[in-house]
């Protein structure tokens, strides 16, 4: 099946179905690639499950979202890594297997970080200067120059700031706050505050995050434990006039408490996520005038996508050479069961 | 006319109009000035020149934007110092004759640097992102989560920038952009390459800034010299998908070709500044689809205002004590001829 | 042996041998400690076999350098984690099948790090103004006041700076290089380009590392592979007048060229370790002029030790919640068996 | 005198004694410098008044030291500039009428901020950790590796810093205390409490710097009422174990009674500065082991000399241009009066 040329490179199996070749490697990083090993990939869109149990055994990574049961694992007697070419550790794999034998399994939860911190920091901006509504008025002919109109503006620079979720998010969008000179209190139970101070920050409970800040940043991860976390007791803390951003996932909110509470004008808020996508054309959050509203747009841009293909490379060269890969993340033994992502679908 | 524990605290005139008291001096602040000079203002609206020339014999600062001929100075044998509470120098005093007797004559320019810096940073993450676009499409209900969509997002993290201008409105943007790790590059032909690089930036010419970069903000202020500088040679050279920003004065660019280069589809843009204000309801470039309008409310926002009162009292308070007044921006002999600056009008 | 109230927490053996409990716990994080685990202790200075292995079969976690073959491994049916109170990684533990039950090894390695870049900023620092040898002529009457005789000194500010060994000494070192706008370079093997990139440094060859800066450090740790790697090829490379400071491990160095090389007074250099420590009292280093040595006191100061108690605490805590402990490093299993560190010497 | 191409430049009188053309200029600077406008150099060594007013008439700059009392100012009807190549105003100069005839007086005095800057970090380094003293040791063969030898060393990490002074030097040595993250307290009580902010320390009082930090920098000029201001009553206040670290001026402080209270040993100091220079050969400072002495080389390196050719050129060339000079400092009516320096001894 192999020729001899490619018998002398290691194989690695490319299935990155849903996701498309050219979107995550660009032509010279698959070049580098190719050179280091035998890539194999399906003639169909997706490899079927006899093309791949033919590669397994052989195979030393699976670049790709494949399911790997321990059926599978036990054919795959070289395997060292399987990279996920998404975000998220899905529920299709048998870790304690992985674990087991060392197999590491990998995502590129980093790639989408800095695009959303950067949408975070261009929503927080927007909201606090009004720049959207104002633009929506100027096409009309409505605009204002009158100062009293700019009466509610206020600065980012110097604000209190309040970060939900202090993990690649977080802690991305922390980096682009720092000019600002805000003071940041985070809140995030999976972290000792010694971590969180590193990072110049405040480790507060959820409640003075809430309550205390003039800009609230929601970049926490679903788990199974923190679904709807924040619901109505929770944003009946957060002050008035404050500016709040969704950006991680949908369901770490109670979305219609969440409505409920923008519509009274009190604060004022920006998402990019939603309890189902596409969104009910008729959700009554579409009319409101203190919000605004972005179609999960934060962090699937093209630099992210060929950024993965990046980290892929690199990380599967470290692996090959026997060193430790640095760039994507690593599951680990505490924290894969608790996740619920599942894969994107197909 | 002053009582006797007035006569002890040097006398001020303070006549802002038409700015208001009470929008640029906190109570607190209003209040330790008070404790240290004999504040005089106007029963009127604007002080009379009546008024106005009783005081001046005995005034040591004049805060306000009151003209200033040299026979109004020579009866201001004590002045040491005129405030005026905007970010420019009017022609409406003798700077020459200030010069002469070293009274300093200062202005407020820096309060808003950092109001227009994030204003500027807001409208380049917002134009690189679609952000309004795509809030506008959602609110009517046609937004879209399909990821093509997200085709011409790019970062601004790494990417090209250029800056033309370096005074406070450029530096104060470049600041911000410390965390983005973009290649920075300046035009300001007033500058040496020295201090460009101190902020880590390329000193460049006008056609590399326009040709080379992909985000491109105009900072400088407008001179006797300079305007109209960015015309159709110059708007030629913009890449495509290139994202301008105009913040600084629409003195400096041709309105009419920056708009109908706009009109290509070329490249984008925002702005905050018209060559007349209120500006044309029927002008072209408001129904252009690829534009950011503001209508000028970059600069003036609360914190500003009350920001020029602090620096109002700590530069006051530095003269009185024969020390170098450190936060406004003193006039100096080289420039303030060059300026076109005239007092807002009243 | 429990009693009831100490059933009901997990239990902790403790055994820091050579490590002194007093050295690297402040009471009060002891005092975190014992509210949530069970701590036990030896009676003697060092936990005997037979106490250990009583203790084994219920610890969840160890904290010390205790041997672990596999058997003793069998025993520890419950542990999920041994704290290694140094920063290695020894070759006392059966690291494989650790890895197969997903059972932590930590080492403290992180504490070191500061402190060894401050010296190592201190020595560079110190070699480029001569600060060590003008005060000694001072205490002696024999300074000289003549600009002349600073001929030699350098700024650090702007200047070239490589760096050999980019892991956590490396990259510490790094942070403090900020303000000093150096151009950095670093050689790493085990890292990623793009990995070097990101902390703004290039990633270059060992010899252009050598041939380019004036300023160079040794930070690499020392492995199977790497001994000896700095010979008289790659000090040969080094420019006049250069600055090298060694602060990682001597091994990596043929110690003997360097000390020939340094004698020449070609370049000027720094050193926190020696082949053998005490070092031999008659070694020609001792009487060069143009060294700085120092008796491998960079990294062992009182406010490193307490950190390790602060690391075992957090990350003690985040393993019986559940969660990835972050702050100290964990075994992997691409280097583990690379290194060649063994217990400190009891 | 001039011939016809001469002519057509701008006269500039060049008198640096007692600096020298070649240690302030390099050869680049001089020749961009030739080609904009025409040098004149004396035939000796300094300038002779003849030769000096035959020039003055048509100068409209002087590079130099060189004493101007209204007489010669007189003369110098074209003057717009003196670049004094050193670090200080002197008192040879009429200020009152250059302030008159806005001819603007330059010094230097940030070329040597930063070299004194990364010196008082050496110190501040070398102090706590004892690199020079263990040093000292180690050559004689008495070095210490048992950790307990470490017991005093501290880092400046996290340590609270105050600083005595925030002027050129001050600011410098705080930028390149950022990575440290120390808690950095100010006195300068020429400074509003918001630009002491601005650099994210806190403003204090003389007392509370000295009493509540474990680093103390003297950075503060010396003016004619601050001098011996840090005496008995204030080096009372310095805590057990602080490093002190002088490096402006001797004159700020009482040098016998800082030589004293250093000799009991309760806290540890470095100097770069004297009262006199040569220093007493017997001065009991010279014996103390808890002291690091530096005869006066912190500022003037080759570097700092050579950017003082950088700065001429740059403000020259703004000048010529009608434009604000930007790299040296101005002198401004407030403060020149109140300073004591003389030129430096010929």
């Amino acid at each position: 099946m192999r020729n001899e040329s490619q018998k002398d490179r290691p194989l690695v199996i490319v299935d990155p179905y849903p996701r498309d070749i050219a979107t995550i490697f660009r032509p010279e990083t698959m070049s580098v690639l190719s050179s280091h090993v035998h890539l194999v990939f399906s003639q169909a869109l997706h490899m079927s499950d006899q093309e791949l149990e033919r590669y397994l055994p052989e195979a030393v990574a699976i670049i790709g979202q494949t399911s790997l049961p321990k059926e599978r694992l036990d054919l795959a007697v070289n395997l060292k890594a399987v990279f996920n070419v998404e975000g998220n550790f899905y529920q299709n794999i048998d870790y304690e297997e992985c674990f087991r034998r060392s197999i590491r399994v990998l995502n590129c939860g980093k790639v989408y970080a800095r695009p959303v911190a950067e949408m975070a920091l261009a929503m927080a901006l927007d909201l606090s200067r009004g720049l959207t509504w104002n633009h929506m008025k100027f096409i009309k002919g409505e605009e204002s120059y009158d100062l009293s109109a700019n009466k509610d503006s206020r600065l980012l620079s110097g604000a209190s700031v309040g970060i939900i979720g202090f993990g690649l998010l977080g802690t991305s969008l922390r980096e682009l706050l720092y000019p600002f000179r805000c003071q940041v209190s985070v809140y995030d139970p999976w972290l000792p505050v010694s971590v969180i101070e590193e990072h110049q920050c405040r480790s507060c409970t959820l409640d003075e995050v809430l309550s205390k800040n003039e800009f609230i940043f929601i970049m926490a991860g679903v788990t199974k434990e923190n679904q709807g976390f924040l619901s109505r007791r929770e944003f009946d803390l957060i002050q008035d006039q404050a500016n709040l951003i969704l950006m991680s996932r949908a369901a770490v909110v109670d979305f219609e408490e969440f409505t409920r509470q923008l519509g009274t004008g009190r604060f004022k808020g920006a998402t990019d996520v939603f309890p189902s996508e596409p969104f009910e054309k008729e959700h009554p959050i579409r009319s409101l005038s203190n919000v605004i509203l972005s179609p999960h747009r934060a962090g699937g841009i093209p630099q992210a996508f060929f950024e993965i293909g990046e980290m892929v490379k690199d990380d599967l060269m470290s692996i090959l050479s026997g060193v430790v890969p640095v760039r994507m993340q690593s599951a680990q033994p505490e924290i894969v069961t608790r996740l619920v992502s599942k894969p994107i679908k197909e």
